[in-house]
């Protein structure tokens, strides 16, 4: 168990032999014999962990967790998602929000005490597309009903249920998404498929008055291809939690473009996260000392 | 009519004789004959137009429109109340969703181009309370269902529909609302019975962690007391679209408060807001031509 002691392990599993250690490297003496690792396996530590049968990843985005040595290892990787989609989608809905009423320009005013009173857009009657619908895009789809917004998703496996949803479209209908969105909203996780999924030809494709946001990971836009977009009027800004380089570096050209709104990967951090992720570990443990299936199996070649 | 001159009036009602003016004043010469005003009437105006059988307010809040001389006249008066009510939800989740998440640090963060990652709430669970549940009442009842929370109603007529509200009250369960909610919101018209309604003793109730938001019409919440319960911890902070004085002058108090975020009276400036109101007015204009029942019918003496 990488992280904090907690007595909830103990009580969950009472006949487990716990070791509580800030990292892997401090449990060396156990290395051979461990069967089970609630937090990250580094490829070094995995090659010599001989009886591990399965690992826990404390994030809801497995991305950095398959390794080579992952992927060829028949370990069983369980995620957390689900922990933060609540809040990720709340954290949508806020950069839509403020993206468009540009809520910046209030702030400003108020520092300067000018009432300065402006036409600005609302959300209702606009075309929202959802790229990924897993449980924060199902959120965000709900969220969005209730603010009058038609809702296009893109998914992977388009005949999944998908509720809320207006339209639903596999990756044949990307382009179309792209096409009728006001709002393009990236809740999908770090995947080969999604990997630069987002490049000049995508954003080439969104209305000039179209906002993009992302909470979900970096790297599914391709930052060059974003900047440009959001420096020629291509596309109208940006509500960014998610980075293709985290923490966002000082000389990082998003921090000061006037149509990006920056977040620092901070969308989901809430008590309510952190409660739900203990959750889900412990059923886990549970599960796996009762040796029931396990929840949140990752599929390590879709990669989430 | 009071505004800007447009085919659409002549359209929809042929037969009527219109004349266009910025304010009353520039139509002195039909004052005894008028029948009809869309737009603000003066008292002295009200006085001399002998004639005149409606009087249309393109406002929402007819608090304005009702001096002593529009309560003691039998002029039907309609309200444009409707117009902006899903902007103004859009706004109070705004507003919310900032103050539950400090947006203010993260947009301060920005500017210096800091990764400030800090641990926020989030509105699932919470509780909200509303006062008034009118159009917009309602509507942020609906988007707050979306996202989780608990819903309390506080209207003057508990018995009319309530669509998406948990629990509703009368005034008698004011104190309650106040205790228990995380968030209270004033969505209620300014009237007699309104105005003051949230002062010192209201917000004693209030949780210290609650946030007061008010989208509706200042004077609803005392300003010193509101003041007074920012300043001391009473309650957490405020989001504030409507404000006691307009415009908020530059010595008030409520501009640098660093748990308060003002906006100026701008939560519905949309084109929707306008388009709405415009088929508000035609709307009723045809009604009137034909002799039917208008729309929005203002009780004089509820204030609303």
């Amino acid at each position: 168990m990488v992280g904090k002691e907690s007595p909830a392990y103990a009580e969950t599993a009472p006949e487990v032999d716990f070791r509580f250690v800030a990292d892997l490297s401090e449990a060396d003496d156990v290395i051979e014999t461990m069967e089970a690792v609630i937090g990250r396996v580094p490829p070094e530590v995995l090659a010599r962990a001989k009886q591990l049968r399965w690992v826990h990843s404390p994030a809801a985005g497995v991305d950095a967790d398959l390794s080579p040595e992952m992927l060829g290892s028949d370990v069983v990787l369980t995620s957390s998602v689900g922990n933060g989609a609540i809040p990720l989608a709340e954290h949508a809905m806020l950069l839509m929000l403020m993206l468009n009423r540009d809520v910046p320009r209030w702030l400003r005013a108020q520092q300067e005490r000018r009432w300065d009173r402006f036409r600005h857009g609302e959300l209702a009657g606009r075309t929202l597309g959802i790229y990924g619908l897993g449980n924060s895009g199902i959120d965000l789809a709900q969220k969005a009903k209730a603010f009058h917004l038609h809702v296009i998703g893109v998914r992977r496996r388009p005949g999944q249920p998908s509720p809320y949803v207006d339209e639903v479209y596999g990756e044949d209908g990307f382009d179309r998404m792209l096409e009728r969105s006001d709002f393009v909203v990236v809740t999908a996780p770090s995947t080969p498929a999604t990997t630069g999924r987002f490049d000049a030809a995508a954003f080439a494709r969104m209305k000039q008055s179209a906002y993009f946001v992302c909470i979900s990971r970096g790297g599914i836009a391709e930052d060059e291809a974003l900047l440009e977009a959001l420096r020629s009027g291509q596309i109208a800004g940006a509500g960014l939690d998610a980075h293709g380089v985290e923490p966002l570096p000082p000389e990082s050209a998003f921090w000061s473009l006037p149509n990006v709104i920056v977040t620092p990967h901070n969308g989901a951090t809430s008590d309510g996260t952190a409660r739900r992720g203990e959750q889900i570990v412990l059923d886990n443990l549970r599960r796996f000392t009762a040796g029931e299936e396990l929840r949140n199996v990752v599929d390590k070649v879709a990669g989430y």
